[in-house]
């Protein structure tokens, strides 16, 4: 018979990362595993042993529909990335003392490029003390950085975000047309890589003129040169929406959310005062343009908003769930489960794996040739690997008009 | 037989603004009116003659419902308070002037506080000059402010909205655990008045802590306390939350936004550096407590997101602009609708009218009595008036897994 299996959610979290534990959860029971146990609050968690068990609260078919429609982690999340092995053997004696002692062979973990770290650590541990654990990443990041795969899970459902909520304020922006012209910039996540921001381009259709400017992190930022073509779109436009990414840099690698900050300001009190980095634009416009601007933060909305959520992206986190328990029933170890498109229109999608040295700490980031324009929008090209992300949407549960979700207030037995 | 009619669109856009637009040319349809004609961008446009015919865009049912389905004003808006007719009568004069030309008998006027004041100095002047035109205010605001009636078409989807995020906010800032707390303070819009912040309170639930703290702009905001009570709940609690409205003062009369910028910071480039009120309050209480803390601003999303709109106010938004016209058609002037509510459970609105004179620049606040806990929670009351308000959903048209919207970017004819 075999033993038991342990989940954990790791980094942000996303709105369909708990379509991936409801994949892992109906994996456990297809397959008979005696009890699925929760890291709480992921492998930092695992360390203090505080362990779950997932069926306290989690029992029937209709508990997964819910799990799938409830945004952000359920077991709860960390950053937390495990040191080396050698000189630290001591915590990862630990690790395996606590997974021994519940009888635990199987072990998922689900998150971004430092997940995938813990995974290749504890395999490579597990591998050089010769211990009975089978390791498997399941990939989840809205950054889409990940490595090997064509996409991430997590990112269709904030791109859908991302592109809806960019209509309507493109709309929003439009409704003013006698006065002067106003500029509204638009702050998306992605420190490193631009796939995020890139999606706001997807708000492009016959009924939406899209954002005049795209910003990726992956190209130096011009603050001169973007203020010269917010002032050559002015001329002819009454509305301009601009998206950048939080982590613009200037040629001399600098963030530009930094630049605001140079002057170490400090108010009354004696606060630091930081700056966005769409804030900061959205200050230098008004004070070389005279032109009205404002911006607009999708913050950690973009990861969260499940009641947006894309159909594609939450079938898929729960297919590479379901996929990475089923590897590891069968003998796999030290690998990530994989999203491969075999066709894109129409959208056909399916799973491979890898092992996770090729994957962990390793960021992909956007093809500098599907950034155009002197480095102000994304190509056809993008679009045409993106659009199939976005399809359909898993409306949530609702009561009294809100979403319902489940969470681990309660337990049922 | 009849003359044609004329609707404006003005002030702050809302998601369902539109349905008031919609209400109003179906009524048009069904008393046979000529010619249904609308303000490019509001009596600002009016002023320069930019009038369109909005059956070159709008000829169907399906267009109404896409017109439902569409956020921010169709017809484009403004914000322009017309002078006082003494001494301004020739701005009177030119206005009733493009009125006649066009043989208009009826204009709504759909907006906040500042439209109906233009709809009472034109029913004055029409009832001092003896002119034909009536003159109809079709309420509508986020804001929630308008006396005389129950609540303001708009409210209902933007209060929706913001419980709908504030319930996946909150779960997201539940997912860290192990670590310190953090705060996150959310920015909701209301100036004066507090009815969308106090909006927070319903993402309270059973599945849901709501936010820990609400702070109206009714009740003077007194940072030392909050810091103080920041610090008590964090001794229990991983998440802290808390909703401020965008127009906290203090006790002297400050608006808290502006604090933050009272050492007139300027960046190495001379611009000027604002902060919000969660922004500012973020860091300060990162400096006091040493707590993570983070803001979030809902910004204009909070009036535009369609995707999340409320059947109820959607619903209601096309009863007044409907009701609107027909009064109109029946002879009544220098009156706005209003929404009255027989019974809140079950739920049953009825519909009235009250002078313009009543309505116009007077400003409804939340009531005193509905804040409570020392001005950091709104009542029961609070939820048991507001909660039939986001009742039933709206769902936009979409294509390629994103909304459709009309739009004036094509003539039909």
């Amino acid at each position: 018979m075999k033993g038991n299996l342990i989940i954990g959610q790791s980094g942000g979290p996303t709105s369909v990362i708990n379509s991936s534990l409801a994949g892992v959860i109906k994996a456990c029971w297809t397959e008979g595993i005696r009890r699925i146990y929760g890291m709480h609050y992921g492998i930092e968690g695992l360390l203090q042993e505080d362990i779950v068990d997932i069926e306290d609260y989690i029992t029937s078919a209709h508990d997964l529909s819910l799990l799938k429609r409830t945004p952000s982690s359920f077991l709860g999340t960390c950053r937390y990335k495990l040191p080396p092995i050698e000189g630290n053997e001591k915590t990862y004696e630990k690790i395996f003392d606590i997974l021994d002692k519940k009888n635990i062979e199987f072990f998922l973990y689900n998150g971004g490029n430092d997940s995938m770290d813990t995974i290749k650590q504890l395999s490579d541990y597990a591998a050089k003390y010769n211990k009975k654990q089978k390791f498997m990443g399941i990939p989840k990041t809205i950054d889409n950085d990940l490595p090997m795969t064509d996409h991430c899970p997590g990112y269709g459902s904030s791109a859908k975000y991302i592109a809806t909520s960019m209509k309507e304020i493109i709309r929003d922006n439009e409704s003013y047309g006698v006065s002067k012209p106003t500029v509204c910039i638009v702050e998306i996540m992605g420190r490193h890589a631009g796939w995020l921001t890139a999606a706001a381009a997807m708000s492009r259709d016959i009924d939406c003129s899209g954002p005049d400017l795209i910003y990726l992190p992956e190209v130096p930022f011009d603050i001169k040169d973007f203020v010269k073509r917010i002032k050559e779109l002015a001329k002819t436009k009454k509305s301009i929406v601009v998206a950048v990414s939080e982590g613009l840099k200037t040629k001399d690698d600098k963030f530009v959310c930094e630049l605001g900050s140079s002057n170490d300001h400090v108010d009354a009190f004696g606060h630091i005062q930081l700056a966005g980095t769409a804030a900061y634009l959205a200050s230098v416009i008004k004070d070389e343009t005279g032109l009205k601007s404002r911006y607009i933060e999708f913050s950690s909305l973009q990861r969260c908003a499940a009641h947006v959520s894309s159909r594609v992206d939450s079938d898929e986190a729960y297919n590479v769930g379901f996929l990475a328990a089923e590897a590891a029933f069968q003998g796999k170890t030290g690998m990530m489960i994989t999203i491969q498109v075999e066709s894109r229109e129409p959208y056909v999608e399916t799973y491979d794996m890898f092992d996770i040295h090729e994957v962990a700490n390793v960021e992909r980031k956007v093809p500098l040739n599907w950034i155009i324009n002197d480095g102000t929008y994304v190509s056809d090209e993008y679009l045409k690997y993106a659009r199939p992300f976005i399809i359909g949407s898993i409306q949530p549960y609702t009561a009294a008009g809100l979403p319902i979700h489940i969470t681990m207030n309660k337990k049922k037995k």
